[in-house]
């Protein structure tokens, strides 16, 4: 990250004895010293309007829009022209991101590495995505873009508390069986962020869902409206 | 090496003990098992018509013709197209490559790093160096972008579907005034064209709300679902 002049870093859930050795260590780069931790991605990211997934494509299926690594520049560019903050997701090494992580994810990147040998080394993998967001790219220098229709893009914040009213409100209207919410819940996320959302359309989606709540809260009440 | 899919690599004056090893761990890759070692860097780059020096140019002045990573793709890429052979040489991570063995390079590559902190960890560049040569120039095979997924876009009739009983739901939850329904109308339509849905977002968005009307319906039948 120092290499490409990168400078927010934030850990989700680290392991505390080697994350406060590590920030401890002589010669800790600022950039470590100044690292956020957070308990959750959705906290991590929570102010991010473009957050990009990592890792190996042949593990996920094609549930997401995947680009290859070269292609993302251009859009990254895009994204902060715009006044977006955009959040590179990398995995732990060993099994990479979850389905969880990913449904936090508007979309995926690939390295375009060898069949044989698809798996990248961590660090290397960072050092190519932000070679490629960096050098390649230039991000930093100014881009111009058009104006986003409707408005700033809803920020995963925002996202995740719309996420939850609507899923208020399938489990009042009874929408799915129980067996089915934790497939509903992952797909419900993909959606919202596939969507492209404002945050003035996540303000009235949510309007709506909350009077619907409100609604049919009023049977339960026995009151009729 | 590996993960972009080069196999020929040439150590030069290794440290014998520690090269012995590297070789027969376990898991060692087939490139290790078949890299050469050389005594002498010139020996290394014997068969090769271009060779390129890696390394930061802060220390060296501009003795060679010195070219930033993202322009080396294409004259590789001439080199390799013309039946030459070209080698890219990395020098220890301490100090680099001497000036000796800079009087072997036809031309120098720098990966554009930051003033701040240039220089790299030795695995780094070379991720960096194989990604620009291998996936930004396709040397070798070309790379497939997935297709994006999602399936085929919502047509208007589905659109209009979904806008009525949205609608439908408006009405029932009692959302907008009497006085504001032309205009959420109107916002509404705007909102699904602009969020591009495809056919199946669309029936899946109208099971949802169809479940809303019909438990919020239920309070006017005066049941208790």
């Amino acid at each position: 990250m120092a290499n490409f002049g990168l400078s927010r870093l934030s850990v989700v859930a680290p392991f505390e004895a080697h994350w406060r050795e590590a920030r401890s260590a002589v010669g800790a780069d600022e950039l470590l010293l100044n690292a956020q931790s957070a308990e959750t991605l959705a906290e991590a990211v929570s102010d991010c309007t473009l957050v990009v997934g990592t890792g190996s494509l042949a593990r996920r299926g094609a549930e997401q829009i995947a680009m290859p690594l070269p292609e993302l520049g251009p859009r990254v560019a895009v994204e902060l022209a715009r006044g977006g903050r955009v959040a590179l997701v990398f995995g732990p090494e060993k099994h990479g991101l979850t389905r969880r992580d990913l449904s936090l994810c508007h979309m995926l990147v690939e390295i375009p590495t060898h069949p044989r040998q698809p798996s990248m080394n961590l660090g290397q993998a960072v050092a190519v995505c932000l070679y490629e967001l960096t050098a390649r790219t230039a991000i930093g220098s100014p881009v111009h873009a058009k104006e986003p229709e409707g408005g700033p893009k809803a920020n995963t914040a925002e996202l995740e508390r719309l996420a939850e009213v609507i899923e208020e409100a399938m489990r009042t209207a009874r929408y799915s069986p129980t067996g089915m919410r934790a497939a509903n819940q992952h797909d419900l996320r993909l959606l919202l962020r596939r969507l492209a959302l404002t945050s003035r359309d996540t303000r009235r989606i949510l309007g709506l869902f909350r009077k619907i709540i409100w609604q049919m809260g009023s049977v339960r009440r026995g009151k009729t409206p």
